[in-house]
């Protein structure tokens, strides 16, 4: 009998649940929203240990949304530490799985776990160096390199780029620590904020999509000059919204003006910066492979 | 006896050549202007062929300017490839450097061989993620991770980073590329445009160095957001200038505003943001670790 895993994406706003041995064989499958951590780990508990015929995941893996520590030597390892979400401060996610369903359990951040998704299963299985990033309710980034999600001092947050501005634009900006950061510029809030009403409800020809696709395509240079991936990966509920990629796409090869002498930034860009390829499961299925590294890596096996 | 190596760093305005077995046993050393590809590397070429009592390098390594072709399986591999300097556009230098002395030849990027020079013995000895910037004629950055300097779709170019607009600020900057980009507002020359004179000849309070100093906090702050790195190590003339670093250091935490939760942005920025310990030797001395690598790798060895 295969193996299976249990993945969970941890969002700010939902969670997922799953259980299977990889994506082509799903047991079974839940979404609900974050509330407290009580309850929604609560939730998670419950799903994983829900009687289905003697049925359980060997190990468990997290993609979730931060700041977290990822570092094992720290205290702190497994919790998500600074977030102003409220009451999730200090929560440690890794410490109450373990306690409760008594399996290991592997933790990434949620970028890094959808990465790490993207790269094992979707749209990176031939890139060495790939990169993740969700625009949505925030805007995130993060990274694999040969197989590894990156960390360092801690890990990436991709979304808090240091921005141009664009046509004398005066938005202020929605990041409460930097403003006009690429996050405070171009998330879903800062749409909704600039146009007044929700991004969906916006015209397809709105000049705020090519300011927004503007943005994101100074983002992706960033992320182009610093990194050098092979592939971007872009989700999250934004960035989904019909025509935008391919404005992105246009304006990173423009802005790039033939300065990286690749033909991904130029004739090749429509496999540069791509959807992903297991559309709203990167996340999740990231977390199964970390569930599965976890098990190696507890019984000492090469991951 | 020990074996030698020959590191070269090939600067946009001077090479570096030294044979040794390591920074603390320095056989020869000399420096001379770039000029023409055949007069440059003909230079490179009678150094190390010079009589030593029989004393040759055993492997050489190459720390150069770019961009450059590092991806081995590339026809161009080993190639200085589309710089605007003239006459050394595609400069096989690899090539030539193997046909004329017979070693092998490691080779990466002018500020990857610095990160690793800095990373084998200087200033990242513990970094597990290191960056390397330069703050010169232009502006470059490298990385090692893991011992590994950082390769993609072609290599780190941090300099053309996306600034935001300080002070009202209208200066055109001067990059060709991208106009306002870090290296365009920050470099040397984008110094000297500004003020009308060399940097050299500004004064210690001119307000220019505080604007220098903010842009430079800002590329950091980018670079920490995307890779999230142990520790920069800032290389080159103007980052060289008195008290510029400091002021780097307090616009870094000013900008970060708590966002990313480490003392390394708050408290213990000074060891965050730091001189070279190799001091002009960082891209000569990485050439060298590159040449034992590549001796290693053509035995079949590990690195």
């Amino acid at each position: 009998m295969e193996t299976l895993y249990g993945g969970i994406e941890g969002g700010g706003t939902k969670f997922v649940c799953l259980l299977g041995p990889g994506p082509d064989h799903i047991v079974d499958e839940e979404r609900f929203p974050t509330t407290t951590p009580d309850e929604t780990l609560g939730r998670v508990v419950a799903f994983f240990r829900r009687p289905r015929d003697g049925v359980r995941p060997a190990a468990l893996g997290v993609s979730s949304f931060g700041p977290i520590d990822v570092n094992r030597a720290s205290p702190t390892y497994g919790f998500i530490t600074t977030t102003p979400k409220p009451h999730w401060a200090y929560t440690n996610v890794v410490g109450l799985l373990q306690r409760e369903l008594g399996v290991p359990v592997g933790w990434d951040t949620d970028v890094n776990g959808a990465a790490l998704g993207e790269w094992r299963w979707g749209a990176g299985r031939d890139a060495d160096l790939l990169v993740y990033i969700t625009v949505g309710t925030g805007i995130g980034g993060g990274a694999v390199i040969g197989g590894e999600p990156l960390h360092g001092l801690l890990h990436p947050e991709m979304g808090h780029l240091p921005m141009p501005v664009l046509d004398n634009d005066t938005f202020p900006g929605v990041c409460p620590y930097h403003g006009r950061c690429l996050e405070g510029l171009a998330c879903g809030p800062a749409l909704q904020a600039r146009a007044g009403r929700p991004a969906q409800q916006l015209a397809p020809d709105d000049p705020i999509w090519d300011l927004e696709a503007r943005y994101l395509a100074y983002g992706m240079q960033a992320i182009t000059q610093v990194l050098s991936p092979q592939r971007i990966v872009v989700g999250g509920g934004v960035a989904s919204y019909p025509g935008l990629l391919a404005a992105v796409r246009r304006h990173l090869v423009r802005i790039n003006n033939g300065y990286i002498a690749s033909p991904k930034l130029a004739d090749e860009v429509d496999s540069y910066v791509v959807a992903p390829g297991l559309g709203e499961r990167s996340g999740v299925l990231g977390a199964l492979e970390l569930a599965r590294r976890e098990l190696a890596r507890s019984r000492g096996e090469p991951p």
